[in-house]
């Protein structure tokens, strides 16, 4: 379990512009996380507005770290692909040393993994995949944190391979009294009152622990909280959480 | 002009094997050459196949470059793509970045570049592409040598940005006498008589130069030459040409 | 030249949604125009927003074609590509024989043909590309009309194979005295005045001619305007105009 | 159980080739099936080369497939992809509209459909897929026959939809005493004598069943058989399967 802690680390996935066309408002919301999942090209996002990201991240002093994915910009990595294993390590790895590129160049470097998607729900559950991503990171830095939802095996698979396990929670969606998140068929699944949302990201920081919708509250040790930017809402939402930790005496910061 | 030599560096295009279906016999090759140009997955290749020659080249003791090349698989990246240049230096960055990653978990590193297809021939002419390269190789590595085709702009752009340019001579092309390549459409664009394509390869090893279709000696600079594995010809040329070389006393050597 | 008019065909670049994100406003835009330029997956869209489109389209009663471009996904369709004219023929013809399926299982069918972008421009000037998409048009339909550029090579192809073509204007873009367009990188390249906007397009319905930025009327033998929804600036824009043309008594209706 | 027959289909996959190169040797096998299933670009192909294919076919007089895959090139189509549903139906319509258009311009027209690699496999089983694979079938035309392995869950949906289904035999694979096929990792899976090979083709012809590795005969009323180009060694097989049937008095035909 973390310690209570005064400070609580933010991330946001960036980077995520195609073609031209925006998803969140990056530079809207790197002035208030503290970590940025960045796009490496696989489910979204292309070398260059990839650079820029990198650029403005460098500029706001924010964390950066991959945000690994299936290599289907189609369906932006929301679906599920039965990867040869071997195929998503050595993807695991092309795509963290690409990005990794771009980010000296800005004079940074990749701090840490996020499997997207499609991905980071499959490797909960399955095991050839997580092992397959550990392997890739592991391919590319022994040392090199991964972030990964609570209780499931790539988590397992992770520590037993001797890298930092970063859990973390997400500021707006429902919780079960399991640990598990509330499917987006039912009711209760996305959260979206400000004060509710504070509330939160606040307990996480106190106590690693969200509060389920029964009202059980629950031990994920999360290090990080998730919020979002790809809508006007969802950013108007992020800032009105940044006031109330402010308020509250809470400092936003890497987890490193 | 570099000095006679009883060395040659024989460099050949690999790991472009792509969905499964392979382009050359990467295995002979990496048997024969001193320097692999490998694929990066921009115009073919995937990471896993990828990581496989270059295994394969660690295991033969191969020095690996980076054969970067227009975002273009539907093509092979053999037509010119009109780039924004910023993008292209971000994607040149992008493809060293990422293989550079897949060599190192083989124990080995990115030790030169080489443009593919019509980036390669684009370069020779077109300013802000050749700048955009050299720019994204410069941001990789200030120290990271280009293999370039003689007397373009790419070159000059290159030594005056301070990276170490080599020059490469084809082992089966016909040359017009002020050193450019014989068209493709044209007779004596291709030499298919391996004691030709042999003596080719010894008067770059001895001489930097290479001779005209008209009987003219011209002095290209090469530190390489370039042979192919695309097809069983090609392979068993390449193969009688390293039987000629070693009869001649040379050995492939890389250049670095 | 068209006849004096009280009818005016309004286009727009729909189906562009790409893996969930939204580019155009499209139900706004169905609501207000009377052909739909949709994107066939080659620069944007996927078959599947692509049908909803199609849907939406039947529905409202707006008229179709088929918006074809080079398959440049990463740049929009927005950078020229040096296409075998070959290949660019045999693309033309995939794409509006995909699109003509899926508008043809929602009670519609492909009525027109307008390539996007890069495309766009280049057949502007570029014989070969405009000859293959003309030749790729024929094959799928020798009675297909294509909406072009006026003053370009495409446009005396097309009439010399048969082909109808539509002469489009651009309801917000400044036009010079020779008919082309105000470069983006000029000032009055875009008119954003909604009053300037909507005499534009009255003066096309009455005359099929614009008024250039030195105040020159410039015949361009114009049968369609040209509007946007990519923007929540455009879409109003495009309402203001819509309401102006009714004060005026043009009704907005297909050229067909 | 189909008739017993004097004449048998025979059908390979072609219209691979990518980016230039050749997966099968399509010239020799329109010399020699009576059926050809053409790739549509998803997997494999590009418009260009798929035309010169369907050229090929129509001069050979080879009744021409639309082979259907996922979108999924990087792995020729051979991996699972958990597709919504709605998004695979719409991808069939356009890719058996695209290949439509192709070949029309050809003289010809899609007369069936065959699936592809993972999917041809999954809709065996997967319900929601076959289901959105026949819609997409039949939202292009009611009466397109659809070629499947006996058995699946595909054969029911289709032929409840009203749709003609062609069973196919495979004349190399070693099937299971239920009419499976021996698994790739077994042995027995692949059948390499020419002259076991013939008998097969043989035995569907005659009875539309097949023998299985323990000499079961199974009835999988079989009215295709599927034979392989994409080697020299699958070339010569076939070739010598061809010669075995002359003599023994079979016609090769379309099962139109």
């Amino acid at each position: 379990m973390p310690p209570v802690s005064t400070t609580i680390d933010l991330n946001a996935d960036l980077g995520e512009t195609t073609a031209g066309n925006p998803v969140a408002d990056d530079a809207a919301m790197l002035g208030m996380v503290s970590s940025a999942n960045v796009a490496t090209g696989f489910h979204a996002g292309d070398p260059h507005t990839i650079a820029a990201t990198l650029a403005a991240a460098a500029e706001h002093g924010v964390s950066v770290g991959a945000h690994i994915a299936y290599h289907d910009p189609a369906a932006f990595g929301r679906r599920f692909v039965d990867y040869e294993p071997g195929m998503l390590a050595s993807e695991t790895l092309y795509q963290i040393g690409a990005l990794d590129a771009l980010a000296r160049a800005q004079g940074l470097q990749v701090r840490y993994v996020k499997p997207h998607g499609a991905l980071y729900n499959a490797i909960v559950h399955h095991e050839a995949q997580a092992k397959a991503v550990i392997d890739g990171i592991k391919a590319f830095d022994r040392d090199l944190p991964v972030m990964l939802l609570p209780g499931g095996v790539a988590c397992d698979i992770a520590e037993r391979a001797g890298l930092r396990v970063i859990r973390e929670a997400f500021a707006d969606r429902g919780y079960n009294p399991d640990g598990t998140l509330v499917s987006r068929r039912e009711p209760n699944a996305v959260m979206h009152d400000p004060e509710q949302v504070a509330q939160r990201v606040l307990q996480v920081a106190a106590t690693g622990s969200v509060t389920a919708i029964d009202g059980t509250e629950v031990q994920v040790q999360a290090e990080s909280v998730c919020v979002h930017g790809d809508s006007p809402g969802s950013v108007e939402l992020t800032r009105s959480v940044v006031e109330r930790l402010g308020q509250s005496g809470i400092t936003i910061a890497s987890f490193l």
